[in-house]
């Protein structure tokens, strides 16, 4: 009974402490399958227009209808982007970049802006803040909202333990955000393959690149591409089931070096996709 | 009963481990009700006469009577300045900012150092580290003195919970602290409005520019003026009753986006000062 | 009995979640008395034959036997080094440096790459990521070994509580690593004196230099030469004895300064080298 009432109370600390990725993310399966990502907003919030809603990741998206012109000014973003949508949270960089891929293909909407603190709530790796503009403020939200609906499916091969994680990012065809990003070819194939810390990363870019003949497109380290994060990932284009091949090929490897810390490594949502 | 000591565990938990300033901050909330931000210090530390107090923010504040002239040259001080007196902490960039600003306008000291490592102990914004130079050794100790006891004050006005933080300062009369961390004019009012995760400090910097006819300054976000912190802001001046609007009419809308997860933001203190 | 089961649960609670450097560390006491840096590994995990063990630091250390072509153009190395060994951990950049630096006087391989990431799981330091050559995979292997098997000896000089950490390095001999990663001319002393948060390493390095005639070779603050850490950090090279003394005088004021939050701070593994 006391080792019962030790497991509870563990549980309850690491989904409200947190420890980067890993236990944000696996404390975030239970929430994603008993509610949406749009759900456990309190009663007062619906007077606030401008929330749209809270998804994985420690995330919020808001819109916001008439930006006022300082701002655009003082950011620098194009005046004609009267509305724009803002996607922010504290962990999963990856899944939110490849969520607001999907909402840019299903609305008329365009990226301008896209940074990467150094995040996750003590982890090794990125939080973030994503901004669509648009001329009307309904499309604006619609991208938000996609992203939020789309996050859960991208956390679906983030993979951590009580330690680290690997994360394994997969699509047949990029659109506007991932090559604002990260400059990949708009309609091809992409795949992502990150490991933290930086040196389980390392095992994951040489076993991807030996699985399959995929075309680097970018290589990023603590001191160089991220925001000093403790990852070493690449980024690739090619055919896509090769780029598919590499993804997983990297991502095998690296939930067993995860696993040598005692405990196997799981899906954010128990759901991979690729 | 059960549910009693899950409640004393879990406190314990996040006063201990804390999770950047929210936790962190609102743990303090009771120390400060409690205690000097003086007292606490152990019998043995009496004799190490170059500590001066602990304060909140997971701070500490030192005094060097004679700084070695290796020391001047490494970092580039003014051989002049003697004494230093030392404020640092993990969590509280902004109120250490306004503290230390009513600290120079109290004493005969000057601002020789200001930087802002990525810290708030996993948490998503900045910690401080902060140094007076001074030609006698008791006005570095009185800087380092009134930085302490205002510290307090100016936590007042941070919101938190267990996931994030509004951060909203005001003042009717900027000093030299915050002309040489900010460039903000001496002698005028100034405010800042920041949020985090930057998600929020984006809806908040635009109801503050809404909210009166103030002056921008500055626009910080995760790649531009800060230390790759997960927040935006800006800081303001004008005349001191829009500057005072602009900053409650920002912390207003924060601390519902911060509401949305579903756990009402308080002040560190419970003492707001705006 | 309820006093003892919320020390239990602390207790477990603060060997998952850690808090940076500090309770971390304290953690793996425990661990480094009662087993190797080499044990503790899954069954599943002797068929992945780049692991090479876990270590001190929330470490692991991986060989690869025949790098990819495409990643030593990728990152830059030398194709002379047909094997690399990989060392990474999210704690500890200064036992990791100093350990590794042992290792490159044992074997014969060449150090290919140091970084340094803004981690320590939500503490106040660095992470890292070392990169050993070699034309050899036994000789990059063997460098791994010898990594982590001296770890544990450069973290008797780490000094943490609940808080913060005090960091104190000495060599008679520096080597490559050293003069790779610091510029330590090789063959003499070499000390490292380091607090955090910074404040703390300002009365450190003071004392440093005022307590033995030593050459300061690099300074380190939030922001310059560290990745936006919270700390302040100098390494000194000159007469082996000075060098000791002055490590010495640096760490003996830190704990005190440490202590002020009224726990005492203990060595990591309990025998301090120094």
């Amino acid at each position: 009974m006391e080792e019962e009432l030790i497991t509870k109370v563990m549980h309850e600390v690491m989904k409200r402490v947190g420890n980067g990725n890993g236990a944000t993310a696996v404390a975030q399966v239970e929430e994603v399958k008993t509610a949406s990502p749009l759900s456990n907003i309190p009663a007062e919030l619906v007077q606030l227009t401008e929330f749209v809603g809270a998804g994985m990741g420690d995330t919020q998206g808001i819109v916001i209808a008439n930006l006022d012109p300082m701002i655009h000014k003082l950011i620098g973003f194009d005046p004609k982007f009267r509305s724009i949508g803002v996607i922010g949270g504290r962990t999963g960089a990856g899944p939110h970049l490849m969520a607001a891929d999907e909402a840019i293909k299903a609305t008329n909407t365009e990226i301008i802006m896209v940074e990467m603190p150094r995040d996750t709530k003590g982890g090794a790796g990125h939080g973030n803040l994503i901004v669509f503009g648009a001329e009307d403020v309904s499309d604006a939200r619609r991208a938000v909202e996609v992203t939020l609906e789309t996050l859960p499916k991208y956390f679906g091969d983030l993979y951590a333990n009580y330690q680290d994680y690997t994360e394994n990012q997969y699509t047949a065809r990029a659109s506007k955000v991932l090559k604002y990003a990260l400059g990949a070819p708009e309609g091809r194939a992409f795949g992502l393959i990150l490991g933290a810390p930086a040196v389980i990363g390392m095992l994951m870019i040489d076993t991807a690149v030996k699985a399959a003949d995929v075309e680097v497109l970018g290589f990023a380290s603590p001191k160089k591409g991220t925001s000093l994060t403790n990852e070493v990932f690449i980024w690739v284009t090619g055919d896509s089931g090769a780029v598919r091949q590499a993804v997983i090929a990297g991502r095998e490897v690296g939930n067993k070096l995860l696993g040598a810390w005692g405990q196997v490594p799981k899906s954010a949502t128990g759901n991979p996709y690729i």
